[in-house]
């Protein structure tokens, strides 16, 4: 050892970089810092939806990597300069476009707090407090949501922190289809068929694409407005018989509390008396509106839950924790395992072996994972319970007040009840001018709210997306970032009936 | 209008949080940035791998959420005192675990920038900078590869940011066998095989198993001492000969650049050309091996990648990038596309109607992603070309140096051959006490070095994990930590020597 031992320890090192020195950490982290606190005090200025044109960045970029170090400073310049104008504002209090984003100080903090540890999560033993604290937060959340205790760790299920809805859907329909494979044999894979309405999201869709299931045993069942567009449990009951008649193995209901186009409802305690019948896996997504069902006052919507398999809901969505961050529950843990699990070599440790650790890389799709739970705990512990329902309730108050102007002009309309947050509403086809038939009015009305949204989206003002809920073009206005109060919401209505009233006027 | 107008705008709003104040922001984000720089300035001092014992947290928290507010302080006093003591610290100089999660300054601040605008960014519009800007650092980051431009944007390809090298496998897998279904229809999925050797990441196994391929058509080839433990192209050849007898349809070879057990290098030609000959899409995973390849002496190790399908490398292993950060480039675009895009009508817009835009949301399992490029761009600019080959080949020669001490310690050997920064390193069997047979002399050898390794790690002074390879029980040194500098290795290494002085007196 003796030749090592003589030489100056670093010799032969000096020139390397020092990537993680902590003063230079602290002054670069406080510049950081200071950026973000400034955007967020000059966000309401920025044009909502970002005004770039296709390709604007390449012009600004060169074509390859910088040989040489550049500073911070000029770096943060540049994110001003090039990348802010890019920027769809999620975080500005005019965004009402598809579901915000709540971001909060609190979710934020624990996001920064898990990128310093920067530990790569995958069993207990890569840093214990990791698992640990997932699993406790997802104990509190559950019973903040009254989850039956089937779901919490608590009552021999237990939580799982995923990136989005998608993985957490992609996980359980794995799993559920790798029961079923075990029970009818792997040789009939294609005969299983995976159940959801016209209004459920696109990564049920997806998910069925990725597992495997035969694109043509994708059911999405239609549903009508009588019955608010949710999936009726004797619609699905017809689509699985008629399935069982051809030969197919019903297997999968994703049912949705809030629905992406207009937030409907699926009654889920019907829905799971049929998929209990037929033995189908039910998944509930609650992607947008499980937040709210910690106020008792929305807890009815979860009713039936209690006969579902899996449970999930997007805290990056309305619960003040940045993205990525989906809460999946589910009552068996041995079926997300069994389907999800490998055991390689060397992640073989003492605590694994002994079955007294949780870990959750045999709960997702990927082995690496991020410390998402503390965002969540600073979250839950910044505001408490109190303040969490307070604030979601600011926001369904707020909507209320956006139906309420709507109300007072004649020319609009509300199109679906609200349940929540977000508002569906467009300029009535009586308004629109020109002598149609009762059909072509439709359509009139629906090119002309088309084009009233961009409208309004062009002018960088607000920012709101639409839906087509049965066959009815909607603007979605749905009240949720952080920094919305009151005076946004009757500013948009304001955008909203000038763009209107200029374009009656042109048209 | 005029009840509302009438009121003061946030009137019964008033006991409402502010989430987003941007002083409160700034005041609080200070305070976890000084949090962390002094984490960093004394993480040496914490034992690398947790002590804690199973359920530790479960004791120090309280069952359920808290009803009431907490102020930062309060919770950062819980952090330190609750948290870190069940983190395994993945940023000590003192970790050579696993593969080291290499974070720095720039990675860290180019998640904090991403959390703090806290885009949704599906698709271009969602925010156009995010698609863009990932776009351009995948242009640049493949040329730092040498890619063959048919890999880059510029050349038809396309680069993509993934969370982990399991999404990136299961994405291109997915890809694959719908391309495959297509030609030879889909009741033949049971048919469809997926191939890597026994050194190949678990990653493959479990993207095959949530793809939906049969278990039994999953082929982890065995590699030889001799070969280096890389998988040959003969080995492969015969392995899909015999499926093909038996009727089945050749898919998938993942490749693999720099193993998990030993650092292997599969040989990427010759195993390309066999592929090629009977159809197989071939994904190279340089999860671990990939980074150090923007050095021009390392490159080699790429050669043949020109008749590959797919690569991933990544940048939170060994690219200075916080966790998750998989870079992948595929050839064909249009194959992910194909398997994995939905375009429901709440996401319609001009920009993705006219196809001037990338909507990565295609490209990948889950619709909402993270401003993941601007990590990726800041670590670039933050250190350039230049400096990155400094810092990747500075641990090269610490591993180096570490070989260096093994050998002159003729009580240890290294089992196989060095790549890059990782060391497979034993007591040899010959210093094994007791009079054993040649079998179990080994089986010997593996028993002490695992009791070796286990009481390294209980002592909390370094944090090394084990592989098996070839029957083989091996310590793994693997240099990668950002703070990690020569006196480290050093230092480690004297406390390998320690442990095994006593553990060898004493048995």
């Amino acid at each position: 050892m003796g030749s090592i031992q003589n030489q100056k320890p670093d010799n032969g090192f000096s020139g390397t970089i020092k990537p993680l020195d902590p003063e230079e950490f602290r002054r670069q982290g406080h510049l950081v810092i200071d950026f973000l606190a400034d955007y967020y005090k000059s966000v309401e200025k920025y044009p909502v939806r970002s005004q770039v044109e296709p390709g604007y960045l390449k012009k600004r970029m060169p074509e390859s990597a910088p040989y040489e170090a550049e500073p911070i400073e000029d770096i943060l310049r540049d994110v001003q300069k090039d990348i802010v104008p890019g920027i769809t504002h999620w975080q500005s209090p005019n965004y009402f476009a598809y579901f915000p984003a709540s971001g909060s100080i609190a979710g934020f903090l624990g996001e920064v707090l898990g990128t310093g540890f920067n530990i790569v999560g995958f069993n207990w033993m890569s840093s214990p407090a990791a698992t640990e604290l997932e699993t406790i937060v997802m104990d509190w959340l559950g019973k903040m949501l009254d989850l039956p205790s089937e779901f919490l760790f608590s009552g021999g299920g237990g939580g799982v922190l995923q990136g989005t809805t998608c993985e957490a859907i992609l996980c359980t329909l794995v799993a559920a289809r790798d029961q079923m494979l075990k029970k009818i044999g792997r040789e009939n894979i294609n005969k299983l068929v995976v159940y959801g309405s016209d209004q459920t999201h696109s990564a049920l869709q997806k998910a069925a694409q990725i597992a495997g299931i035969n694109p043509e045993n994708f059911r999405a069942v239609a549903t009508k407005r009588a019955d608010a567009f949710g999936l009726t449990a004797d619609a699905l009951r017809a689509t699985i018989e008629s399935d069982i008649e051809s030969g197919l193995v019903p297997l999968f209901l994703c049912a949705t509390i809030g629905t992406t186009s207009s937030t409907a409802v699926d009654p889920l305690g019907p829905l799971c008396d049929v998929a209990e019948e037929y033995g189908v896996w039910v998944h509930v997504d609650a992607a947008y509106a499980g937040s709210i069902c910690i106020c008792p006052e929305y807890r009815h919507f979860l009713d039936g839950i209690e006969k579902a398999h899996s449970f999930s809901f997007n805290a990056h969505k309305w619960f003040l924790t940045t993205l990525d961050c989906c809460c999946l529950w589910v009552k068996d843990p041995g079926a997300l395992i069994k389907a999800l699990s490998t055991y390689p070599e060397y992640l073989r440790n003492k605590a694994s072996e002994t079955k007294q650790v949780v870990d959750y890389k045999d709960w997702q799709i990927t082995l690496s994972r991020r410390f998402r739970s503390l965002k969540l705990w600073l979250v839950i512990r910044s505001y408490g319970i109190a303040n969490l329902r307070k604030f979601l309730r600011s926001h369904v108050k707020m909507a209320k007040n956006f139906e309420g102007l709507i109300g007072m002009d004649k020319r609009f309309e509300v199109v679906v009840p609200r349940n929540f947050a977000t508002v569906c509403f467009r300029i009535s086809p009586i308004e629109i001018s020109g002598n149609h038939q009762m059909v072509t009015k439709e359509d009139a009305a629906n090119n002309f709210n088309a084009k009233l949204l961009e409208s309004i989206n062009e002018s960088g003002k607000i920012y709101m997306t639409h839906a087509v809920i049965g066959g009815v073009y909607v603007m979605r206005f749905a009240v949720g970032a952080s920094l919305t109060e009151n005076k946004h919401v009757i500013w948009a209505w304001k955008v909203v009936q000038e763009h209107a009233n200029a374009l009656l006027t042109s048209s």
